[in-house]
């Protein structure tokens, strides 16, 4: 079954305590795209500017990605720039340009609108519920978001959970989210708010998986002993889970376990070199054999 | 098999952001003999002061603990003072009173020399070798530690590494003793400095373990909504890891998995309440239905 991606495409600028790199192809929709592209076809709807690299759009065709939803304005790619301190977690925003992405709104080709799963990537909650306007029969629809939109979005996020099937978020979104100290309340108190499984992701210590009717999963990440960017792991996440789950064709809260599992390998990967690098050049086997592994490390 | 448990034996007075309760049953040997006597017969080798409350003594002989090397010297037992942040992760020491302890030296029944499981509970690693000198033939050494022993004793503490099967400690003091940042790459050391094993405690979070062989299992903290006292949490832990390797006889790597998780599931049971009483009126079979529901949570 395909797969529905809507998000942002970005140019990314970063600097970790080892390296600094610019014009890295980034954004939540082009991390998620690729991610997902491993399980199955991904439609993709997006915008970039009339100077977007010709090597990153050649990323996306090389993974097979429909972009028949990419749209290409007049003006700048959306850039963000960020720096990571010597832990890996803690990330700064040093500049963000929103250029062609200031006035985007998601339109869905015809051929896009019956697409049975769907992820809303990171974008404001308005936009993503801009999709929903536009997707027809649906079978399973997961959105992430971020700290950002829950400060400055929060009555539109609200509406939005009562229109998607998963959310997904970090541990501290979730608290806040909640106002919750602990994230087990948080995270099944979110299950009560309108969608029927929440996925907490905690970075280095895997994620917790809830449903609304007392469902709970709980996972570690994939062991590494170094990580070189951890920019778009989360999206990344999100990708091969909606991949899994299309791939399979099966919502049921088991799969939803195999699912996160998916994702946590194909986020473990990209956290391996900068930007979209280490999946540009990942082979299905890669995340199989991982997974072998996985699964001596969790029982 | 039984289990021999050496450590400290404390009256705690412990402040949470919603509670504060003095003269409450403490100390690592108190609360990992309590925890391994769900699993089998338990020797237990520690020290108090002739101010021992005889309801705290009962509560051991309740649990069927042999105190044949339980000492009482002349003087005050002793005693810990700590305040948790509303988090219930950062704890401050407020006050510590050695009293009796400060001149303790572990001094082996010979009734409990050849004790097959030992745990080593968390006190001074130049008592902890001691207490190696005096066993004889044991099939597996676990010690504790924290990182007060890795700032002021760390040559002791080498040297223990030596003699031991396996070293527990948290993810913090894991990074502390190795100067690695990434808790991964600081397990795999600590397994090359002398024990098999090494258990890297991350609280909430769940527990890591290494192989010197190369060997790794991770799993996740018992999903819990409230927390009402952490104190303990770690000796509980070692204590049903201990309990269970002996109750069993298997130290084989699959069974240490499942020892790590009975000691998860111990461990959440003492958080419940303050001090020991959680583990006061515990019974065996609530150990068996959270096994039972964790189960579910993990696979």
């Amino acid at each position: 079954m395909p797969v529905l991606v809507v998000g942002s495409i970005a140019l990314d600028h970063i600097k970790t305590p080892t390296a600094e790199h610019h014009q890295l192809l980034g954004g939540s929709a082009s991390y998620a795209a690729v991610a997902a592209s491993f399980f199955g076809p991904v439609h993709m709807v997006g915008v970039v500017g009339d100077d977007f690299p010709p090597q990153h759009k050649q990323l996306f065709l090389d993974r097979k990605i429909d972009l028949t939803g990419l749209e290409v304005a007049a003006g700048q790619t959306f850039c963000w720039s960020g720096e990571y301190e010597l832990n890996m977690n803690n990330r700064r925003t040093l500049s963000v340009a929103l250029n062609v992405f200031e006035t985007f709104q998601p339109k869905l080709p015809e051929t896009y609108r019956e697409t049975p799963y769907v992820l809303l990537g990171n974008i404001a909650p308005s936009l993503q519920r801009l999709v929903c306007q536009q997707i027809r029969k649906p079978k399973f629809v997961v959105a992430d978001t971020m700290d950002l939109w829950i400060s400055i979005a929060r009555p539109d996020l609200m509406e939005l959970l009562k229109e998607i099937d998963m959310l997904i978020l970090n541990d501290s979104e979730a608290r806040q989210l909640t106002e919750e100290d602990n994230v087990i309340r948080a995270g099944r108190k979110i299950a009560t708010l309108g969608p029927r499984y929440v996925a907490v992701k905690k970075g280095e210590h895997g994620c917790l998986l809830f449903g609304s009717k007392g469902e709970f999963f709980s996972t570690g990440a994939f062991p590494l002993e170094s990580i070189n960017d951890p920019t778009g792991a989360g999206d990344c996440f999100a990708g091969g889970l909606i991949g899994h789950l299309a791939r399979t064709d099966d919502i049921s809260f088991a799969n939803l376990k195999e699912a996160i599992i998916q994702g946590t390998l194909v986020a473990s990967f990209c956290v391996e070199e900068f930007s979209l690098r280490r999946l540009e050049k990942l082979a299905e086997h890669e995340i199989a054999e991982r997974r072998q592994a996985f699964g001596t490390y969790i029982v």
